[in-house]
Parts: C-alpha cells; sequence; structure tokens
C-alpha cells in the first residue's frame, strides 16, 4: 500500500473524500442511456465553472496534455501560422505540439518567471497577419506566474486569430471567464483546483472555433482528439454515436468534484485561493523565504518559492515527504534546483495545508 | 445516483469491488519516489499477462483507441506501408488511424464476422514486399471474432513485416503469448478481460519495434502519444522524466486487476472464459438462437448472436436494462439490428452471469 500524503506540489492536489467515494461507484456502460444523461449534466458543471455558454464543452479522455493536442490537433492544418507566447514549460509544449501539427509556429519567448507582455504580443500580431491563431498559458505550472488572458484574447481578436488558452492550473483557482473575455478555444485538467484525480482534460471550443474545425481541408491528424468525433459522442444533440470507450470511472470523479464546486461558488473558491495564499505568504516572509515572481503576477495556487543560497533544494523535499508525508514540488528546466513550487490547489488550498507547509518547512530548514 | 448494472456487454464489464476500493485510495504524486516502485511492479504484472519480457510495457494514459494511435503514429512515418487485415470495426479504425499518420494502408477486408484469412494475407504480403508492418485485431469486439495471430505473426516475420496486434479484447479472457508468438508490438484495453474501469491502453514494443521508432527521422505527430518521451516517464531505467501527469487512480485500479489475475492463473482465467463461454452457448441454443459466428472463430468473451426474425433488437435489450438492470450490446455498422453482443469477460464471466442472461433473454423473448 502506498503512504497518504498531504499533496501541496504542482498538482495532483489533494482529492475530496467524496470525490475518491464517488470514483468507486459501480462502473455503467459509456452508451447506457442513464450514462447518457450524466454525461449531459457533467458537461452543465463544466459550462458553469468555465463561464461558458459554449455548446462543445467537454472532457477529453486524457490528461492534460492530452487536452493541448486536442485543441491544436483540431484547429491547426498543416502549413497554418500559429503565435505562441511562452513563458514556461507549457509554452514551450505547445511550440512543440504545434510543430508535429506540421504547423508554423511563431515563438514569442518571455524569461520564465515573468507574465507575458501583451505590447510584445502585439507587435508579432503585427507583423504576422497571416496566423491563424494566439496561443498562450494563463497560468504557468513551471513558475506560477499568471498572465492577462482577457487582454491577450482581446489581442487575438483585435488581429483576427483565434485564441487558444492554457487554463489547466487557472480553474476553480483563480478568474476565469471563457465568454466575457471572447476565448476562443481553451483546455484544463482536473488534478489541479478542481481536486479530481488526474486523467481527464475538459475542453471548450466556442462557434468560431467550430467554424474552423469545420473549414478544415484535411481530417486532425489524431483520430482519439478529432473533435468532430468526439462531439458525435458527448453531443450537443440527442444521438450519441460510439467514438471511444469512455473512462466512466474518472468522469464519475470528475462530476462530483465539479458539484462541489459549484456548491461552494466559483468567486468564492477564487476568494479562498486569494486568502490561503496571502496566508502562505506572510507565513514565508516571515521566515525569510522570498517568491520568485512578482506580486502582480503570482498565481495563489501556485506558489514559486526561492530555494535560499546553502540549502540544499532536493534534501528538503525529501525530508518533508519523510517526515510530514507532504509533497511539494521542485523547480523544471532552467528553474530545477532554485526554486519550491507550493501548491494551494482545491481541497488543498486551506488554511490546515498552508499551516502544515510552514511548519514542515521550519523543521525542514532548522535541520 | 446511476442504476448498478450488470455489465454483459462488448465492454467495459463487471469491475471486481477489490478493483473499485483501490480506485479510491487516496491520490499520490505522478513523480512520488514511492509511486515510482508501484508502476515497476504494475508494468511487471503487464509482463505476465501478455506473457512478454519486453522492457518497453506500459499502459497508455488513455482508453485503448489511443494504444492503437499511440502504436500507429509511433511506428509509422508518412509514405510508409502498412497492410491491415480488417474483418470489423477495429480493423477500419486501424486503417483510418494509419492513412491520418500519413502512411500508406494496404487493405485487406474480411467479411465481418469471419476470420482473417492468413492465405489472402500471405498473398498481400507477397504484392507489398516494401510493407514495414502488417497490421490487424486478435479478437474482434465488433463481430467476436477470433483470428490466428500466432500465424499472422509468423506470416508477418517471413516477409520482413513488423506485426502491430490489437488485443483490446483478448487480454485475460483467451490465449496470448506475446514473445512465443513474435509480437512486434501490442496493445490491449483494461474494460474487458482484465475488469478494471475503462481509461487505460497497455502497450508493449518487442526491440524490433523500438529498433524501428529508433530509426525515425520525424518525431511522432503525437506528442502525447511519442513513445521515446512515455519510456523517459515509465522506464525501464531508474531516472524518470515527467512527460504528463499519470492517471494515478485509474493505475491502482488497472495494477489491483492485474493482480486478481496474476491471482487466478491466466490459464485459469482462460479456461473460466472458454467454460462459461460453452454453458452460454449450451442454454442460447437450447433456447433456439443461433450463433453469428462458426464454433471455430467464436470468442468466448464476445458471444455475436443472431437477432430473430420478427424480435425487436433494441426492444429486448432494453427490456433487459429495465427490467434485468442487464447490458447486452448491440450490432455495429452492417450488424446492427441483426446480432446482439453478449459478453462474458473478466469478472463477468462466471456461471451465475450466464443464467441471469439466459432468464433475461428467456422472459424478453416471450413477451
Amino acid at each position: 500500500m502506498l503512504p497518504a500524503r498531504t499533496l501541496m506540489g504542482p498538482g495532483p492536489s489533494d482529492v475530496y473524500p467524496e470525490v475518491l467515494a464517488a470514483m468507486a461507484r459501480p462502473t455503467i456502460g459509456h452508451l447506457d442511456p442513464a450514462f447518457i444523461g450524466f454525461m449531459d449534466e457533467l458537461n452543465e458543471r463544466l459550462r458553469y465553472v468555465l463561464q461558458t455558454k459554449n455548446s462543445v464543452t467537454l472532457p477529453i479522455s486524457a490528461p492534460g496534455s492530452a487536452g493541448m493536442e486536442c485543441c491544436l490537433v483540431n484547429l491547426l492544418e498543416p502549413g497554418e501560422k500559429i503565435i505562441i507566447a511562452s513563458n514556461g514549460v507549457f509554452g514551450g509544449r505547445m511550440i512543440e505540439i504545434a510543430r508535429r501539427c506540421g504547423a508554423i509556429p511563431v515563438a514569442i519567448e518571455f524569461e520564465w518567471g515573468t507574465a507575458i507582455d501583451p505590447d510584445q504580443v502585439e507587435a508579432v500580431l503585427k507583423a504576422h497577419p497571416d496566423a491563424v491563431a494566439l496561443a498562450f498559458v494563463h497560468s504557468e505550472t513551471s513558475t506560477g506566474v499568471r498572465s492577462d488572458a482577457a487582454a491577450l484574447c482581446q489581442l487575438a481578436r483585435d488581429y483576427d486569430c483565434l485564441s487558444v488558452v492554457d487554463a489547466v492550473t487557472t480553474l476553480g483557482g483563480i478568474e476565469l471567464r471563457v465568454d466575457d473575455w471572447g476565448i476562443d478555444v481553451i483546455y484544463s485538467g482536473t488534478q489541479k483546483c478542481l481536486s479530481a484525480p488526474p486523467g481527464l482534460s475538459p475542453v471548450s471550443f466556442n462557434q468560431a472555433a467550430m467554424a474552423k474545425v469545420a473549414s478544415r481541408t484535411t481530417p486532425p491528424q489524431s483520430w482519439f482528439l478529432d473533435m468532430n468525433l468526439l462531439t458525435g459522442y458527448w453531443g450537443p444533440g440527442t444521438k450519441r454515436a460510439y467514438h471511444h470507450t469512455a473512462p466512466i470511472n474518472s468522469l464519475y470523479a470528475l462530476d462530483e468534484a465539479l458539484r462541489i464546486l459549484q456548491q461552494e461558488g466559483l468567486e468564492k473558491s477564487w476568494d479562498r485561493h486569494a486568502c490561503n495564499h496571502r496566508k502562505l505568504c506572510s507565513g514565508l516572509e516571515a521566515m525569510g523565504l522570498e517568491f520568485y515572481v512578482e506580486p502582480e503576477y503570482r498565481l495563489p495556487q501556485l506558489n514559486a518559492v526561492k530555494v535560499p543560497d546553502g540549502v540544499d533544494e532536493a534534501g528538503v523535499r525529501g525530508f518533508l515527504l519523510q517526515e510530514f508525508n507532504l509533497e511539494i514540488g521542485a523547480g523544471l528546466g532552467p528553474l530545477a534546483g532554485k526554486i519550491w513550487r507550493i501548491g494551494l490547489m482545491g481541497a488543498s488550498s486551506t488554511a490546515k495545508h498552508v499551516d502544515l507547509c510552514l511548519e514542515g518547512l521550519r523543521c525542514a530548514l532548522r535541520n
């Protein structure tokens, strides 16, 4: 039996017991009439947490990276240009996937730990009037940085580009308004601020995005992620055609996690994440620890903290795991060894979690 | 709350209570050192049920169709020829995916309900000496037909092709010996004879297949399914690099299902499936019902039964669902309305299941 951890890394976060219990409900058939009704309710909950009326809103049957791939393979045809603003691992992943689609990614690279600068993005949009899309990560999980999704989507619209937004770490943790902000395509994950187990990726395409998909001259290179086939199973519409076998029990879990978030209320959840972030912030600063990201761009749900000089970064994480059964995250890429990433996501965003983490770090740094 | 069904369709099958309980264990981090050990044990169990020593043996984080896509996108480069013997829905799906890879599928079509004829396959292998692979479905879920995987893989070897085998409905239900039969690439699913919930696809690549992957001049078009990146996370090897967030709880479930199968013993499980098939067979024939498939090609785990003239096919399924909470499957494509598909897979392959199904059908047909 694996140890029971407290999860305060970059995801997965702690999963609500109700969600785990939902996951263990008896499996039902993916074409059972009762399950079709369940799917419709689940997608309605997704529309609420995404703040969208998009009829094409559904969970991809694979983790967030597959959601990213789904959005790009459906939207892009070979030879098409996409502008990708990148300020961390996940922006870089988008560039790589766009390239594998045969598209031409125009990368705008920002220093890790900084936000995407709309002015620089606008200059590139101006220089590439043939670009079909602008893609970026709203909440960069690798650095704990929040970029201004509303402003970037407005820019995309101004320059006649579709916007593609990575909201994996965003959803449920900070403000996100798909329709109000004019987001055309969005994907997320379940294992961050929704506090469901990993394995699914909610996506939503608006009408403009679906029109682009409909205008394709070639089928998407992925059959598994083909949005036309996926909507044939998930709806909208009442007739449901078998595509692949949906991960029934994972969907039970997601539905329950969404129900919990709905019950709390989206704005209240955003407030809670902000509040626990401030508490963590005070505690860390009282210990002399510093954040890696400037205050205005910090994600409350993912806190990048500088490793003090002379401290063994991995040693501290090992100590927390060993002595506190507490997981915090390491830095990735150029930030490996330089930061810890402390998640306060979903069920892991509580005062108790903050206290445990502060206590753990105090002990670890005293050693 | 959704109704609790008895699942005797083409999958998902009934899930063992122990497997559901395992799925509800607390989520752990995908890079937790304890989880890395768990992954190694899980893959070792997979090697046992696949009867292989292939070091590259791991579960893809998405359902069987993604496993199919994974095998083809890694193996095939644009312009390469693959011979695909097709005798149902899933052979057809392989052809479609190969085409989307930019490969040239050479399709050999067999009548639905019949097995793949090795002689015809050999003629096509002879006619296409430039083909790099031969792909086929071992257990065609859409028709309940078993083809001779050992013979077909021998042919592939004789003609210097890699063999790609769909074993989604095979695994745990009928004899399968990856190494003895010389299968180069194989994929399966969890929701058939393993009786875990749907959502994962075990795959295995032997050295010849991995050499083909290593010789690629272009990266696989899917980043999410790129075997080089996947083995960086899953091993072999001790250093594990983050690729995507693994679906932790689904992996708990798969591991537990594999443990149960290991405990029973693979050969005993095959015998059990054969035995319950014979029992169903006697019962159906006593009722005057006929099988769609010739006896020697019948899959014990998936029984295609002809709908008698004048009987409302969907009405019977609806009655069983309504009155018995029992799911059986419909026909697909050209067999829609003509057959029922009765699954006796994994936990659903018991004498009790057979009795329930026979009783249900008796009542339904009396109405």
